[in-house]
């Protein structure tokens, strides 16, 4: 296999977009990614999307972005892995390039989820329908069950959550991309309205537009388009049972802990050596579970990391410094790909205000559905 | 990148299957082929679907594959690109291990179409929404716009159309597995009820239930799985303007030109030598395009082939002798796999009354929506 790099980057503001359709979302990202590189041309595209068919009544988006993007004839594939399908999109354009199958590859992911669409209802077709939507069940429902059982397991409260969605919203308020940009102090999170308790508004990612995209090529050629390539050392996927009611503990996200082996184990490395880490805090529990099974803290010590400063600027393992899926956005498709843009951004030292100062290894972990889909990618600066 | 053989192939039945579930279909085809190749385990697994989300509420597929062929944590990938959904999940196994990430890999293709949902409106959702379903077209008036301008430039009548029905319906009578076992005459093809001027009922597939899977691995290997394996040769992938009217000429598929091309390309291969195919004849009219799209008569004569006996069982090129998609039935997202099932029988010399003796060389090509996407694969027996 070859060794592979991102030479470009290319991401939409993420938020409420009422004047873009979705392929305009995907087109701006894509074009962003090929202008980053100087390129107009690429061999091949994916783009992750969970529901566009249910969300905008558009399935076969693949020749469409090829299409919009003025390359009708460029092999181009959709993935779907639920809110990880942007991180599969990377993860399979990695695997063209490795292989030596192509040398450009564009990997874009896309959600236009705010045009008129039960979003809830269509976000709940990533649960396992027989075993759990027919029975009534939302996301916010059973990440609410995960968090009473991570409560249960390790006395995480109210305010371990909480604190989360403070780090988030700090960090998030100072990215120019981000859905909403505004901090918000413990009382704010705390006083918030329920929605499934335990879990308050302010411990959920909101709806939002948004895509991004990355382009790849063999390491060997990256000079060729880039000053400042960042190569992919790791790419790990898993899958967990689908059923929440199925898995061996539901406070312990297994999927995350063996996509995050794998990638490690491809990279040579372990959780000590990341400096910087993007994880799937689709809602404040995801972010806590996230950081146990990633190892970037023990078992049991999520509820900790954010009130501590474990994972905040400055802290050993700074995570979601982007402000996460909480505060930047959560276009389903395109975060797995947006995580991806803000590593590269960090490896490159270009995160402004967020920049993790000698930042050199970067992960970003993507996840679908209540966990029974993650995939981790490990970026190394060249 | 390594040599890619097919080491077993399993299929359920096709047709309205009401006693069986999404998730059944695609575990009874995955087993099929794990046990014809006498394996219980595999190192990765993609799975082709349209709209299971529009189908019957189930994004986020893979894991549920994985997951319910006991299979938790093996990483899985769903790809779409509407009906050639299948043929897309066939190319990304057949690439992850080329790249050598993987040696066991299954693809399967499933879709669930009867189970209430509004079939023509799903399936609308591959065409563009924004520049025809907006407007109010349906597949069978994309197919028979198709078909009005292939009469406009080479004569092509109704009575071409139907005689492509006529072979389908012949061969498929003796398919065990298709959807609709019975033979049509000319008269019957010609004297049922107008769908979209000129396709009649009979010009067009019907809506079908069914999975197919097909296990992969390197050809090194493939002595210790099958006595039988087949190599496969070729892989390529085009797409082309998502909606009809952008098209250079709507009468041609150039989507399924290139894709071929390229297939041919990798096979060192031309036309001439296919020994047997599987089309994409969703419509009567789709076959003849992709006949000649693929070379395998020149352009314009694709309306006499199966008139002539030409993409018949002793003609220069059998196309679809499963029965196609007309009589074998198109569960969308299962159909370019179970193409690649019938291939694979053909060159294991095990299809029966159907078999082309000798059969060396086969070749299946898959198309989504009115022909914006399309994938073709180069099989050879070993």
């Amino acid at each position: 296999m070859r060794e592979v790099a991102i030479i470009g980057v290319g991401m939409t503001r993420f938020g409420e977009i009422w004047d873009m359709s979705l392929r305009d979302l995907v087109v701006e990202a894509g074009l962003g990614a090929l202008t980053d590189a100087g390129t107009d041309t690429v061999d091949s595209i994916y783009v992750g999307s969970m529901s566009s068919g249910q969300f905008v009544g558009q399935e076969h988006l693949a020749p469409l972005m090829a299409d919009h993007l003025g390359m009708v004839g460029v092999p181009a594939t959709r993935v779907e892995s639920a809110c990880a399908s942007g991180g599969l999109a990377l993860r399979q354009a990695f695997m063209e390039v490795a292989s030596g199958m192509s040398d450009l590859v564009l990997a874009a992911g896309v959600e236009k989820m705010n045009d008129g669409a039960d979003v809830t209802a269509v976000l709940a077709t990533a649960s396992d329908q027989e075993e759990e939507v027919y029975y009534g069940v939302t996301f916010p429902g059973l990440y609410a069950m995960i968090a009473r059982a991570h409560e249960q397991a390790h006395g995480t409260t109210e305010e371990d959550l909480s604190w989360v969605s403070v780090k988030a919203h700090r960090n998030g308020a100072k990215n120019p991309k981000a859905h909403f940009r505004r901090e918000f102090g413990l009382e704010d999170i705390m006083s918030s309205s329920m929605v499934a308790e335990p879990l308050r508004l302010l411990h959920c990612s909101p709806v939002t537009d948004g895509a991004a995209a990355v382009l790849l090529c063999p390491l060997e050629r990256a000079r060729e388009f880039s000053g400042q390539p960042v190569k992919i050392v790791g790419s790990g996927l898993a899958t967990g049972a689908l059923s929440l009611a199925s898995r061996p503990d539901p406070a312990f996200l297994d999927a995350v802990e063996l996509s995050g082996a794998r990638a490690y184990e491809m990279a040579g490395m372990g959780p000590e050596d990341v400096d910087v880490a993007e994880v799937h805090d689709c809602f404040a529990i995801a972010e806590i579970c996230c950081v146990e099974a990633l190892g970037f803290v023990e078992r049991g010590k999520g509820k900790d990391a954010a009130r501590d400063g474990i994972t905040d600027l400055g802290g050993s393992t700074p995570v979601n410094l982007s402000g996460g899926l909480k505060s930047k956005g959560h276009p389903v498709g395109a975060t797995g790909v947006a995580q991806a843009v803000t590593i590269v951004e960090q490896l490159r030292g270009g995160a402004g205000e967020l920049q993790v100062e000698g930042a050199r290894t970067g992960l970003a972990q993507n996840m679908g559905g209540s966990g029974a889909s993650s995939v981790v990618h490990i970026f190394q600066g060249v």
